[in-house]
């Protein structure tokens, strides 16, 4: 900040009485009587706001008619104990500075409880809501938390391609990237698109993961984290999918499938416990607010050891549970929310590890079990979310994955040198993807993937 | 890492004649003759490599012979004294278990000296060399350090969307974002594409900057920061331009031109400190090998207080050096390397940031300056590099913004939310940009830009 400024929160947290101090933020309410007005004003550095309180006759009548909700101004004035029950003090202006005004007619954000939907279509203006600055907040706080969470460990930050000429990973439909003239694009002489003239000499197109190329950071660098922004082009319009998110994919050469379950439950627990301990105001708000349980969902993630079980023996479970379910349950199905959310919410009352899925429902690079079926999967099941972490122990073994490899019919153009890292020094190593803006659901409770990213792109949607 | 795995920085660092322990990586050489192996070891957690001492009566044959330069082992074996000069503690092999071999007839990165070009066709294994081990360390020492930077300093890490439906930054050529098909797009009854069918419902692209939503973000939490991918579709073929590379994008609500300039100063110097503090091996390596100036030059920049002038004045003092200009300088003209250089290297032998540049040659949100001529820009001019840093305090008055909006003839619906920033609550305010991989040529003493970054994107190369 400003030299010459103090933090709200500062004054809040540590203000004395009798220290002379400037603030600056936007006003949230102004309220009072003829003597007195008390503006509310936050400046983004916490949930609380300061009050400052007004003598009216010291100030000209048209500087207080501008000092409405919006409105951004600047307060040289006193530290005063409060005498109100809200907060432990507030500040007596000296001198006020009008930097800009928001007219009451147009500024959107007039009273509060504006609906989540109504905001989404003003995103541009909501990080100036306490919800959405309650988010905000914790969003960055995770964000350093993970940073943290694994530089401690020894983990290299490693930024992996946005732009790839590959979608061997297959986790999802791809964004074309092109420079390529729309209307009538070049053309070979048979017709077709000439991706040879285009920007990078070939098709290209937005990742769905960064995983593979993390892999090739692990087998040098011993162990690396992703964190960066992934696509799909799936035309999904739920509370759960975005076109645009952020995901975490640390990779570990020599991990075998339990210390990456180990990894995975020690890194949910530091970021669960970094959030209530770092962020306790925000979170008290979004659980008076938005999600009464939100706490007490935490403290259940922090403190059961997690259930670690195969997926042979969950889908046993399932069965015999006696429950009608949207989609029926046998050994060969991909597990859906209901199911995930049983094993956690009703049946062990503990967040869940499976392993050792099908390996006809998960990808190609997951290493192959002994039992010629199932493959070497992990996926961690949160109440709530369900599944907030897919992972695995690797295929190493390079006649084992050229086979899977060549069995499914990937070219060999677009995974020859992940293949080579199979040939050159392989070892065991493991990985796992966390989906950013999920774990921001479970932090903070809310229900729509929309309301925990800045600017949300969905089908249709690309707006600021 | 794995419980039972001790890593090989540990062990040069602090493991004590006695201990038993495992070790995990990949041979960098072996040498030796009947009698004893020395095996130099590298698991990518520091630079130097640990010597293995094997008593070849003690191991097979066979396995002997596998162990070649690229091959991954696991030893385990007891920490002795080193008899040699190059290291403190060496580790006597006990057992050796063969994790992945290396034909040596296949694996490239047989013997050492290989040119930074060949590197760069096999950038999947360069991590596996000191060079790009070394680089690679420092990009995530700088990566953890930018967010240490500003989370001390109570900023808040924004992720601003990197697909967008604005070019008004105007910073750069775009690539464009689609799902429709390439071949016969969809289009509209005047035969053009229409881009309503595409899966945004409009004409989408890569971002070029997330500055105007990283305005949004301070204008509402006062200090915030962006650190994410930005895109570039110029067909740039120079050692400086990537399509691909990483941004970090501070804006401060509050802030003048000067608070932005002790703030960059302030960053570069910590980020610059953070390097010589924390990886004093790998950049020792880099000196050593790449760039007899390195530690001299971040020395230079750590020791002087940044010079501050007036690019009306810095013209000046061109005009009248001694010296042939490429590219001749008047007032009005925007300044090229060999400018920047001279003032930095030659004339003021200091660090330079220069402010107040004619408003022709810079954006449209920068702020005006009374003169009608300039605006409040400043870039920060480096030896070396030239300009690391470009910013400005932002236009914050509502009928300038506009105006000049209007006379460059920037479309309302691409700004419109930009501009009612201005319409409620303004502020003061300011921000910059620094391009990662810039301020990684500064710290690695790398001359190529495809050097510092993973996976290279440029015009004709997208690979891996």
């Amino acid at each position: 900040m400003r030299k010459d400024q103090t933090k709200v929160k500062a004054v809040l947290q540590a203000g004395t009485p009798g220290q002379q101090l400037t603030v600056m933020g936007w006003v949230r309410s102004k309220r009072g009587n003829k003597a007195v007005a008390f503006i509310a004003l936050n400046d983004g550095s916490t949930i609380a706001n300061l009050q400052v309180v007004v003598d009216v006759t010291l100030f000209s009548e048209e500087l207080l008619r501008q000092i409405t909700t919006g409105a951004c101004i600047r307060v040289d004035g006193n530290v005063v104990e409060s005498p109100g029950q809200q907060q432990r003090v507030e500040l007596q202006a000296a001198r006020i500075e009008l930097l800009g005004t928001a007219d009451p007619q147009a500024y959107p954000l007039q009273k509060k409880g504006h609906s989540l939907e109504f905001l989404r279509e003003i995103a541009y203006l909501r990080p100036r809501t306490n919800t959405f600055g309650a988010i905000l907040r914790l969003r960055h706080a995770m964000s350093y938390a993970i940073h943290e969470f694994f530089h401690s460990k020894g983990f290299y930050y490693l930024h992996t391609p946005l732009i790839t000429s590959s979608d061997a990973e297959g986790a999802g439909a791809m964004f074309r990237v092109t420079t390529l003239p729309p209307q009538n694009p070049p053309t070979t002489e048979d017709g077709r698109v000439n991706w040879a003239e285009d920007f990078f000499g070939k098709m290209t197109s937005l990742t769905v993961s960064g995983q593979l190329e993390g892999e090739l950071g692990a087998l040098a660098l011993g162990e690396i984290y992703t964190f960066g922004p992934t696509f799909r082009a799936e035309n999904s319009n739920t509370p759960r999918h975005l076109a645009e998110f952020w995901m975490i994919e640390p990779e570990m050469a020599f991990y075998d499938i339990h210390d990456n379950m180990d990894l995975a439950e020690e890194m949910l627990k530091y970021l669960t416990r970094y959030a209530l301990e770092h962020c306790e105001d925000d979170l008290k708000f979004l659980n008076d607010n938005w999600d009464k349980e939100l706490l007490e969902r935490l403290h259940f993630v922090l403190e059961h050891e997690f259930v670690r079980l195969g997926y042979t023996e969950a889908i046993g479970i399932l069965e015999q549970a006696n429950r009608k379910w949207e989609f029926p349950v046998k050994w060969g199905v991909d597990l859906q929310s209901e199911h995930e959310r049983y094993l956690v919410e009703e049946h062990f009352h503990k967040p869940v590890i499976l392993t050792d899925y099908p390996a006809e429902i998960k990808a190609f690079y997951m290493k192959q079990n002994e039992d010629g079926k199932t493959v070497r999967a992990m996926d961690v099941l949160f109440p709530k979310i369900g599944e907030i972490i897919g992972g695995s122990e690797r295929e190493s073994d390079y006649t084992k994955l050229k086979s899977k490899i060549d069995a499914l019919g990937i070219p060999e153009k677009d995974v020859w040198w992940y293949l080579d890292t199979r040939r050159f020094g392989t070892a065991p190593h493991s990985g796992f993807g966390l989906g950013f803006e999920r774990l921001m659901l479970f932090i903070t409770g809310m229900g729509n993937i929309r309301d925990v990213i800045p600017f949300p792109r969905t089908p249709g949607h690309c707006e600021f």
